[in-house]
């Protein structure tokens, strides 16, 4: 099967296409000043972009780890992840709670989908 | 390849066939009032089930990601998970230290799997 | 599509292949008393050498999930990532802080692969 990978950085490809499956990065929001909501919903949007970079769409998201660098603040982000997911085509996931790369992320979701 | 979701929860799907890959949620207890081995127990019991409804078994488990909340804790996870894993078909897996969403939870187990 | 595994220990398999896709275990350094780049160095060493074992290499890794136990060291590791991954193929990742099984390692590195 083909690997086509999009969108590098000078450590990472934000996505990267292996036949019928996506797997994006794990991504955080580029304005981290926003709180936790702000900065989930830059993430989404960055995911949606990503998606449909590799022909897939948060419809067929497969799964999803969640990181929160406080545990407490999962409820809000719950409150922009599910406005935003396909209610009817849910992914698994997982939400825990770990330090970030920069101090300033408060979230960081990484998923892997199908095409 | 087709998707088939299974046990939606207000927020995430429990499992998600794709192809011939199955991804589970991060699976916790449900009676959070039991210790690590009882926790692991419940949870190993759930995957179970739900590897069952998508065609799969524990001898078809890829790999698995564990979270715990305090690491000192693995010793006692890894007793019941080794004792519910096929010896002679053990995935792939990584256990880490991670708060979990409910301060109560002491485990969570996010697998993926062949069907 | 069949499962090959590779390399068990008493609680899981090395590697792990699923039709063209290859799961490999959290890798943690064997050399312990090493700093974070030695022990980045031993990872992606044993990394290299799974999936030779499993007929994929560097070049087709998807995605990385990487743990480090103190996000101050992800400069570091990084230099020694960078320098081991392949510039024209580089994977998706992830990097978050968590506490480790053995309190001497600073990094584990768990990878999904193509064949």
């Amino acid at each position: 099967m083909s690997i086509t990978r999009h969108d590098p950085s000078p450590i990472l490809s934000h996505a990267v296409e292996h036949g019928d499956t996506v797997y994006l990065a794990g991504i955080v929001a580029k304005n981290l000043d926003q709180d936790v909501k702000g900065q989930t919903k830059q993430v989404l949007d960055d995911i949606d972009r990503l998606l449909a970079k590799c022909g897939s769409h948060k419809s067929k998201v497969l799964t999803a780890t969640i990181w929160v660098t406080d545990i407490r603040n999962r409820a809000l982000m719950n409150e922009v992840y599910t406005a935003w997911a396909d209610a009817k085509n849910l992914p698994a996931r997982a939400c825990v709670a770990s330090a970030l790369a920069d101090p300033k992320a408060l979230v960081e979701i990484m998923v892997i989908a199908a095409k």
